[in-house]
């Protein structure tokens, strides 16, 4: 039996037991729990057998579908790569020990702002069991304990998974229950992990919108989540016509099923007519189906007409919407009113016309001349992401170690006292 | 009568023109922000007259106790000190206009984090009205959006106010709905704001416990919140006792209601039976009573003994709990079992002390040598603050125009394709 009796454990043992973890990770110098993570991906590469066992277990009891099992399936490369993941972030700098910003004040106080990290993360993800290494190594290596809950149906891998985590850690001398999984796959731990003020510091939800939701929905802690990704591409009539080829089939056909997928191609009136027809049928020679809007049909006759919504829609998919907007605040003010701040791109040649997109269109990431899958915290150099941020405060964008962390002051003085 | 009929408006109009006027206020530049916070300045003390006969009204209508009265008085010097803040507010360094990191990937790609306003931020306060002015500065200067909700009993002072400060923003060419008011004093309006995702972005309560307790306890939107304010002062072994005495006298008794204000005074047991009785002795003068453990009524047998949860308990009072320790890791066990992470002081003359405390003790705002009533934005430079937060994410500690911030990423190409 993987699973304890789940009557007995809520949050509340966890909770407790992270929260003494994470004030002890904090105090550990930086090479330390580096250490940790290189011993927790040996002692994942030593239990590759017993993992791939236990995931033998969790396919047997899954009826899913097949793209489903393959999500679930932990094969020998995956597990190395699990392995090899924490060794990475080992290797990545130190997001704690350094200093944000000091001043002094006229009273001689001289005030220090320096990283913390936020204390207790807890982890709620779907069916890919590595998802629960890569979260614990990047709550690690910013100093925080995490709680994971992984899908039930990948329960008996998330244990195995665990089990050589903290082999490792323990190894290393980290604190015991730096990393914690559910202890069952009761639906009652996941709202107990919601509501459990003071225990859990910040929950990050990972998976399909509905995960999402639910958890932005209960929460009774604080989330960083990512929401939408209906991600824009503007053709501005100063564009150079095969770079901007080039970028929106990448931008829409390289991946379709990922939060940085352009949803949404925007072409100005000027270019549509040279650029509309050889792109469409680019990117028709690639499988992908579009709803357009009556301009760009005007070009393009062959173009299937938007439905109502159509803009608004996050395909994740080789479907792409096509609008015709007239200049620069025409495109920015359609990214308004549908886009999601997530990831919005413009390709021109106009530096000017290029630094009022970047200014003016409020998303997470903006872009100039370059393709919006390119929004990933590995592509930005955080060597490890946890999710896309697409909530407005804390941390906007790819969520990687340095996200991870708050900030506190320390505060210098030599006898002063407030007048 | 100041108030519209209540049943017709709720949150939604006031949102959605308050995400009008933060997106159009995010692209102004700084200059143009700060005219409009002088305008407003300005016609601040232009309606002096008409804000102090709403405040009568106000008071007027009021059966609470002095003390709130005198919280809800607006006298001319009052007045004046708002429309002052708001000049003053004008004055500091923008906390938008910077890059805060830039840095290029082996593709070429540059990578660009710059500060970003949060957006709409919906403020709950009590019944100070000049909290309202403040806070629309303060949310001005970041670039964001605000919506305020006063005290019911302060309704007709906080319209005055708001009136004379869109009149001002306007002047000034600012984006209409900047600033906005609750159109009525009923209680499901707050409901309302808190419930209001996707409409405003951070809810800042600022009043009492209960209010903030309520709030976090309702909000379906991020909060940034000050919760407790359970301040402890450590004297350490190696403290010199004058320095010790001139710390705790002030860090206690200067103002013993904000929350900066010392509850918990803890003394090595090696300088104890020294520092103890002269200590005591000030603070008893001064009108200071005691709540303390055997260890320290062996040293000063008049102290009163503490109860259970005595030092659980933010006096906010002229109240001390008073407790001997061995030496720093006790001090910093007691810390974490009892304080409530906001701010903690150590008075040492060892530097190795100072340091491990500055590091061990996770609170918002770690103090050497320094009474804890320092913990404000004024003594700490930022010019203003929208209170204190407790939290564990976004910020911590002070809260000024640069906390009301977040950041986003500009990426700039030249055609670059993800493989």
């Amino acid at each position: 039996m993987d699973a304890v009796d789940q009557t007995t454990i809520g949050i509340e043992p966890l909770g407790r037991a992270a929260r003494n973890a994470a004030r002890a990770l904090a105090r550990l110098p930086a090479d330390h729990r580096d250490a940790g993570l290189r011993a927790a991906g040996a002692a994942l590469r030593r239990h590759a057998g017993a993992i791939a066992r236990a995931n033998e277990r969790d396919l047997a009891a899954s009826s899913a579908n097949a793209a489903f099992r393959d999500r679930l399936t932990l094969t020998p490369a995956r597990i190395d790569a699990m392995a090899q993941g924490l060794a990475d972030i080992a290797g990545l700098p130190d997001p704690l020990g350094r200093t944000l910003a000091e001043w002094s004040r006229p009273n001689g106080l001289v005030i220090r702002r320096v990283p913390a990290p936020i204390g207790v993360i807890g982890m709620i993800y779907e069916s890919r069991p590595n998802v629960g290494a890569d979260a614990a190594g990047i709550c690690l290596k910013s100093g925080n304990a995490v709680i994971l809950r992984g899908g039930s149906e990948s329960f008996a891998s998330a244990r195995a998974i665990n089990a050589a985590i903290v082999e490792g850690l323990a190894e290393a001398g980290l604190p015991e229950h730096c990393v914690q999984v559910a202890p069952g796959t009761d639906r009652a731990f996941v709202a107990d992990m919601l509501g459990a003020s003071g225990l859990i510091d910040l929950i990050v939800p990972r998976g399909g919108k509905s995960l999402v939701t639910c958890v932005q929905a209960e929460a009774r802690v604080p989330v960083l989540a990512h929401a939408d990704g209906l991600c824009h591409t503007y053709v501005h009539a100063a564009a150079d016509h095969a770079m901007a080829r080039r970028i929106v089939v990448n931008a829409k056909m390289r991946r379709t099923g990922i939060c940085g997928a352009t949803e949404t191609l925007l072409v100005d009136a000027a270019a549509a007519p040279a650029l509309l027809p050889p792109l469409v049928a680019e990117l028709a020679a690639l499988g992908c189906s579009f709803r357009a809007d009556a301009r760009a049909r005007a070009v393009v006759d062959t173009l299937p007409a938007a439905a109502p919504g159509d803009f608004d829609t996050e395909w994740l998919d080789g479907v792409l919407s096509v609008a015709v907007v007239d200049g620069l605040d025409d495109a920015i003010a359609h990214i308004a009113r549908h886009g999601s701040a997530h990831t919005d791109a413009i390709v021109t040649e106009d530096p000017d016309a290029a630094a009022a997109f970047l200014a003016a269109v409020d998303s997470a990431v903006t872009m100039w001349n370059a393709s919006t899958q390119f929004c990933d915290g590995g592509e930005f150099g955080f060597g490890a992401e946890i999710g896309i941020a697409t909530g407005r405060i804390h941390a906007r964008g790819p969520v990687g170690p340095e996200q991870l962390t708050c900030f506190r002051y320390q505060v210098i003085g030599s006898g002063q006292t407030r007048p």
